[in-house]
């Protein structure tokens, strides 16, 4: 807990568009603001997790506000591939090697594939190195699929937890799903979750077969796209839906947030 | 789950800038994306918290992007007492009658004081409502202070939890730390609470006490405001500060996100 000197720059969280990998690009001013943009802009120094996505990212910031630095002179480092596989909150990664340009002075940009950095994604380890060398870290204002999701699930908002990716193998993966009900039928805290896009089918097949008939199931599918679809009732109502019907707008290809309560 | 018809409007969760009851007023193009803000702009019809406090945020849209119809003649609700005291994710208010001119084709927008509508705070009964009746759900992008005191926290991003606030009596309030910080520790899931402004003092000398030297206690105080301050450090580095010291930039006026983790 070193006090930041004047002399450091400062770590921004720049949050990315929730397009990534979908056939429709988001203009960006319409889910970005214009005080993210600006200051995305100014950053010549950045932490990925794929530079070559960031420099797209970057070419379309370029087009609403100009970069201050062209995209070939940006320096973009990529996080390690053990921190993409494992994450990196148990502190076996120590990030503070890459953040030397910020105590030289230049203010760094951590970005991630989609949303926020270092929420539901890799970063903070970044963040917490950052502290810990007494750098000032700025979260910028951009979409985040999870809070996106909680706000139009209809579900507790004033308590809730994400839970991250269940098992993939059945058996465990209904067993993690009563786990998730019990714990929100018996405390109120709804429970939030994802999936890999092409695994939505089969979470979305156990999530009907196993839940109680009165516990609530809600999903939204593409946040932010035109295509985006949410939507919310039991479970026993989504068991009405003719036999092995997948909800409209929930497919094997777009991102989707899932959540359960009472 | 009555599919929406093409004569039903729209109900919109509108977020709204951080700097409610603060003293700084926050640019709003620097926190909120063009799209939400045209969006707001041309609603007309609203469910708040409190009338007054919307149509001052209106006005501050209309600076930005010319509202549809005036300030004056939109139709503003206010949600029941009951909902503001007790919340509304319980089931126990019935909001449908609320959404009737969206049934009428209306677009409405539900605004909260600050965020997200229906995250940490009200508004879950008027979304779930609007899926009863079929009603097309969209949320729009804008700060989320939960978030943004998660991705800067440098604690898990990848399992967290929102747990609202903490009792206020000092012994409870410090066997529900305890509670909290032994299941943060179990699990790794992040611990997110918040507190009236007022109590912000009582509750960090509160967590500095209670948690074990090696836990991580973060705080994020007036977050997107410009006196923005967070910091993230071991309960132990946080004991070490001179007997009674309250962190810089935490104080008894601003809104506050406090976070513990491994």
């Amino acid at each position: 807990m070193t006090k930041a000197t004047r002399q450091f720059g400062k770590l921004f969280l720049v949050p990315a568009p929730l397009d990534f990998g979908c056939d429709e690009d988001i203009d960006l001013q319409q889910v970005m603001p214009m005080g993210t943009l600006s200051a995305a802009a100014s950053i010549t120094h950045w932490i990925c997790e794929n530079a070559k996505t960031t420099r797209a990212y970057l070419k379309r910031i370029d087009a609403c506000t100009p970069l201050k630095a062209s995209i070939q002179s940006q320096i973009i480092t990529e996080l390690p591939r053990q921190v993409h596989k494992k994450g990196d909150h148990l502190g076996g990664f120590d990030a503070k090697p890459m953040l030397t340009s910020v105590l030289e002075g230049e203010d760094m940009g951590l970005v991630s594939e989609a949303g926020m950095p270092a929420v539901a994604d890799p970063g903070s380890s970044v963040v917490r190195a950052a502290h810990e060398l007494g750098i000032q870290v700025v979260p910028l204002v951009g979409p985040v699929s999870l809070l996106l999701a909680l706000a139009c699930s209809g579900l507790n908002g004033q308590n809730f937890a994400f839970v991250g990716y269940l098992p993939q193998e059945p058996q465990d993966r209904a067993r993690r799903i009563k786990e998730l009900e019990q714990h929100a039928l018996k405390s109120g805290q709804t429970q939030l979750f994802i999936e890999t896009p092409y695994r939505n089918a089969a979470l979305w097949s156990s999530l009907v077969q196993s839940l109680q008939p009165g516990s609530r199931l809600a999903f939204s599918c593409g946040l932010t796209l035109t295509s985006a679809v949410n939507q919310s009732c039991t479970a026993q109502q989504w068991r009405d839906l003719p036999s092995g019907k997948m909800p409209e707008g929930l497919n094997n290809q777009t991102p989707a947030v899932f959540a359960i309560g009472a």
